[in-house]
């Protein structure tokens, strides 16, 4: 990489231990790559993935841009053998069909998310009076992203989120959602989530139900989501969850946990996270994400789980059911399953 | 109160000690009333708020509603000291006509915010199998929560971002939002939150604009945002926050804070809060959120924030801005401001 110019962040590599700015060191090693135009989003991914305890790639600022431009960084993470996501924070391109052609050239093989701002009349005379940029008629960033295979986000928060899942999450071999839920009404949620985002809930075929009638008292639900229900027990909730992951006509698992005195949070983390290593032992690797919802321990656990692959977002249904959704536009858009 | 029929949650009331539940004790006192028809939802009421470190007034599970439902407790919370906003999550009303009823007396004093789940054809089904609602159309719950004043949320996030932050939040005196930031990039993306929840961002008046200049390098903005940039000291981001909370023009405050080495998030939360005081002390109270950016000492700072009485977001602008747009909403319902 050429050594950046003036900007106000500098850059983070911490695969390389390399840690070139005046905020705080950071040194654990993840596989997305951030870009941004302000230390303001900088920092925000610092602390964010900091708390996750994900880890980045790199984190470069690019302040004004006065030698190196969003499609140098992503013709070299597009490269960087560390780098599996590219998430860019930008408040204008100085030269679009650059960016489009390397975007193009990139995102087939890799996610590459893009949260511009300015992207509204309030917004882009901030950005007027920030870095100069003129943020441009939105609607042609739109066109642009589009034609690039760019997953375009409106918020720093699906930014952060749709990095750090798309980041670990393997792309899905199709479209069957299993939702795996202990608590009916987190199923509800999630289902109204599943809808807007356009994910499909599978049917649960015949033999799979009469498999999980095996452990799931009658007053569950069998239909998808398939609820468990708050009396199970961390076996049943592992023998269930392992029926799910482990059946070839279930792509994606999303798991709703409610936290019981019968299953605590670590308890229930600890057995879907042996549930998941015994899978991958026998060559089973899905998308798996978790909505936690309980008291504060849903933290830790959710850490837990994000430390083995599987993106968790305590308190939020909605939260875990986008990180999916994001992965199944870009897989889309790849090529890897149909449109 | 009456008390409450078989459900599977119970209920707190921490003002009283109260807490008949077989989930975590919690004794937080806080002013928001959570009600909800799922166990699920209801733990993620004690996990966020305990985080959050804010408590509640009361959480009660409804479940099936074999006696009390959403009216009986809206008209109980309406009169209840010790609450200020009535949060609730349902899958179905049992006497919609009730409801409207009680959230017409209620809603000119009180927020009331609806979390209503089975809203979409997936969200329905899975309702029907969880509690048996007959999720009904979705439209005439919008038109019912109109008419009734209600503020509707799609999302448990918003449910539980919303209600906290109306818990706290003094009413607005007017339109105009004061944006404070350190970091410009930041301010763009407050600034396009802004425009999309149709927060007004105030024009800066040439004489406090002039006062700004004071302290402000010549590289921030003195335009609205107001960028007083990464190298402020305590004194200056204290002293132009101090220029915008005690200006009886500006109405509101969003604060953008950026982690520097030359305020760091602990510092920075001591100093606006002691502003914070003193315009108090001056009989100065108006609505305030924070938006944190920074590493992962921004959640503590959040906490002293939080505690007094600026609800705070650590990585988010997007959650700041939406807090203060659901508070501008309510006044206006309320007829506390022109709609």
């Amino acid at each position: 990489m050429r050594v950046l110019g003036p900007n106000i962040f500098g850059f983070y590599y911490p695969h390389n231990d390399l840690c070139a700015t005046f905020c705080t060191p950071y040194t654990k090693r993840g596989s997305v790559a951030f870009t941004c135009q302000s230390g303001g989003v900088g920092m925000a991914v610092i602390g964010f993935t900091r708390a996750k305890g994900i880890g980045v790639s790199a984190i470069v600022g690019l302040g004004n841009k006065v030698d190196i431009a969003e499609h140098d960084l992503l013709a070299f993470f597009g490269r960087d053998a560390n780098t599996r996501v590219v998430a860019m924070h930008m408040e204008d391109l100085k030269d679009g069909a650059a960016f489009v052609a390397a975007a193009r050239e990139v995102s087939p093989r890799k996610p590459v998310i893009a949260f511009k701002t300015g992207r509204t009349p309030l917004g882009s005379k901030a950005a007027a009076s920030h870095t100069g940029a003129l943020a441009g008629v939105d609607r042609i960033y739109d066109a642009a992203f589009r034609k690039a295979g760019v997953l375009r986000v409106r918020t720093l928060d699906e930014l952060l989120d749709q990095a750090c899942a798309l980041a670990v999450l393997p792309p899905p071999q199709g479209p069957n959602v299993f939702v795996h839920t202990s608590a009916g009404g987190l199923g509800v949620a999630l289902a109204d989530a599943m809808f807007d985002e356009g994910l499909e809930a599978m049917e649960i075929p015949a033999d799979l139900e009469e498999a999980l009638r095996k452990y799931i008292p009658p007053f569950g639900s069998f239909r998808n989501p398939v609820d468990v229900t708050g009396s199970s027990t961390p076996d049943i909730q592992a023998e269930t969850a392992r029926l799910a992951i482990e059946d070839p006509r279930v792509h994606s698992v999303i798991l709703g946990y409610w936290h019981t005195i019968i299953t605590p949070p670590m308890v229930f983390a600890e057995a879907i996270g042996q549930v998941v290593d015994q899978a991958r032992r026998k060559g089973i690797v899905k998308p798996i994400v978790a909505s936690l919802s309980g008291d504060v321990e849903v933290e830790e656990a959710g850490r837990y789980l994000e430390e083995r692959g599987i993106p968790s977002y305590p308190y939020s249904p909605e939260r875990a059911v986008s990180a999916l959704a994001a992965l199944y536009r870009w897989s889309r858009f790849a090529g890897l399953l149909p449109p």
